[in-house]
């Protein structure tokens, strides 16, 4: 959900149809524009703040797990030992993949875009799933159970297949983070790691409305159903103005790591090229992002662990730069792109990450609308040709 | 995009977090709101007038055809002869399904939703398709017919799967509207039922910021890619509120036909039991939908060619008690329900071919958002809980 540096200054602009220009554009974006009610989460921008039901983030990247964060965005409250036990054992229980989406899984193309794969199966798996169109609250709940378990199995299992290497069955005693590692890399982490990409999972699961969290919002609120939803946010969330930035980021710090210039002088001069520097500015937070604090840490933590602190390092004096010369902040985006390679994520596999946390999220919110819908359907300003003479295509 | 009689009075309302009342509810549903402009087309709601690009929804169902209005809402102005000739040859090329869509189509279990399989197969051609990821200009236009060209041969390849038919193959001389009522029935349509079926496509085809409209535009704002925009459009249509209306007018007039009772006691009942009569109204119109004008034309004409008025005089019946009792207008869903029944289309199938239609816009509203893109993410107003303080599992 995060912009560029330079996508604060877009604008649409369209000449309207009498030709004149005083007209001014209507608001583009919805940028500031309130379109519903929610108690899912809450950005405070100026103060750098996010909470959950509530709870601030720092809170709960200290002490919560991503299994108890999923059970408080979807229920608005802490599990006590019983739910945690039990959602924890759902989520185990739904994180086998149905024979059909495997099939399919392994039918796609190789070199397929890994969230294309992600939204068709997806997609697809509401066609084997008896719950599907229930839009009834027990209904809705096992799916966003069944939607969080499968994602992650998914792109691991997507990814094994395009690599030629066979699919993993998840381990019993792995929870939600530690076994996907593992699904994707065939070795379990280490408990650091298991517990880092835990917190990563629980930073990204939510943040208001964001365009993908809005699109599933303005699917169900047909009273369409969670699969369409969630698809519609999957492929919302691969653009490269939301889900894609860390991957830009990534890119960034592999031809600088290559290129061998010094990190300042290449920002420099992308800056003076006008190039977008991603992972840096928020359409919401004017300080820095909450998440930022935390990713930035396990950076670092991940740069010692292996012996290697060159990613870091770099990353830290890119954004001292950009702090110094254009007074802007890092974002979630910027030290999630050296936190997930530095635990052997593949670059294209970010965005497909980001889904496998934000699905938590999405389908809090695919419950909250559908638990008091209006339909969203806005209008737009007409700007186009009026009253033009249909001629027979004799006469053209 | 039509909503119901009684959606008109929905109104979100959530209790504020601190319990208070008095505070107004924001803007919910973006009801009025302006998201952007367009040029593609426009909707005067008090006159019941509708135009794309121009030029009035009357005159092209007069006097265009389904792919000539394809080529206005993607190229802005009518097409010559030789481009007339060119869009039709791309559609006629393009219709053929790749191979993995007729094998997944061909797996979908039989009671599958046909939407849900609409969603999943159009998501999955990307997979296979080279320009899937391209966004400029001259892919898109090709991707743009290549959706439109496929879409209607899945409809028809799926319920000719599920009713254990061979799956047939498009015909040279038939076009667009012909060769899906060919695929789909097994009998070449006469034409008239052909120039019926190809103005109902015309009719559908765009209507400014519809939610499923919306939703692609929200969705490629983020700078992804058609097929996403294209299968959160079919997700958000697939929701009864949406594309789901004509199928419950349907589904009421073979109620009426088999209680005997008459239409006008039936639906005071209805009425007084507070149920929404579905077919009438709209968030937009506010005289009649110029769309049904043509609709009920159609629909008595194919009552007198089959020799069998029932169905029109009891719609016909119907309009006029609602109108008289409720001062309310029919909808497009309404006289295009016993339509598509003439045309021996399945109920289950109104919103599929509802799809075929509008993918004609979608696609235009996927070209002209990323020709001049902004992000589309909105603001929620947070009315759940504050400041909680994270107590360990021990002390819940």
């Amino acid at each position: 959900m995060t912009g560029t540096s330079s996508s604060s200054k877009e604008q649409a602009r369209s000449p309207s149809a009498d030709g004149s220009s005083a007209k001014p554009a209507p608001a583009t974006g919805l940028e500031g524009v309130v379109v519903a009610q929610t108690s899912i989460s809450t950005i405070d921008g100026s103060a750098g703040k996010l909470s959950y039901r509530g709870y601030d983030i720092h809170d709960l990247a200290e002490h919560s797990t991503f299994e108890e964060t999923a059970f408080l965005l979807w229920e608005g409250r802490l599990p006590d030992r019983g739910e945690l036990e039990a959602v924890r054992r759902e989520l185990r229980e739904q994180r086998a993949l149905p024979p059909e989406a495997v099939a399919l899984l392994e039918s796609a193309p190789r070199q397929s875009n890994p969230m294309a794969v992600l939204r068709t199966i997806t997609s697809a798996i509401a066609l084997t799933d008896p719950d599907a169109d229930d839009n009834a609250q027990p209904a809705l709940r096992r799916k966003a159970v069944r939607l969080t378990a499968q994602l992650g199995p998914i792109v691991a299992g997507f990814h094994r297949h395009r690599q030629g290497a066979a699919r993993l069955e998840p381990r019993e005693h792995l929870d939600y983070a530690g076994n996907f590692l593992y699904l994707l890399n065939g070795r379990e982490p280490t408990p650091e790691e298991a517990r880092i990409f835990d917190v990563c999972l629980i930073l990204h699961a939510d943040h208001g409305f964001n365009a993908s969290t809005f699109s599933a919002r303005v699917t169900v609120a047909t009273l369409s159903d969670i699969y369409s939803g969630v698809t519609s946010a999957l492929g919302t969330l691969k653009g490269s103005l939301h889900g894609g930035a860390n991957e830009a980021v990534m890119k960034m710090l592999l031809e600088l790591q290559g290129s061998g210039e010094s990190p300042e002088d290449a920002i420099r001069r992308r800056l003076e090229r006008k190039e977008k520097i991603s992972g840096f500015g928020h359409r919401v937070y004017k300080t820095e992002d909450p998440r930022a604090t935390h990713l930035r840490r396990f950076s670092e933590e991940l740069g010692s662990q292996r012996g290697d602190g060159t990613l870091f390092e770099m990353s830290r004096r890119i954004e001292a730069f950009m702090r110094a010369e254009k007074d802007i902040y890092s974002n979630v985006d910027f030290y999630s792109a050296s936190t997930y390679y530095q635990l052997g994520i593949p670059t294209d596999l970010f965005t497909p990450i980001f889904a496998m946390s934000r699905v938590a999220g999405w389908t809090a919110h695919v419950m909250e609308q559908l638990a008091n819908n209006r339909l969203i359907r806005p209008r737009s300003e007409y700007v186009g040709e009026r009253n033009l003479r249909y001629v027979s295509l004799e006469q053209r």
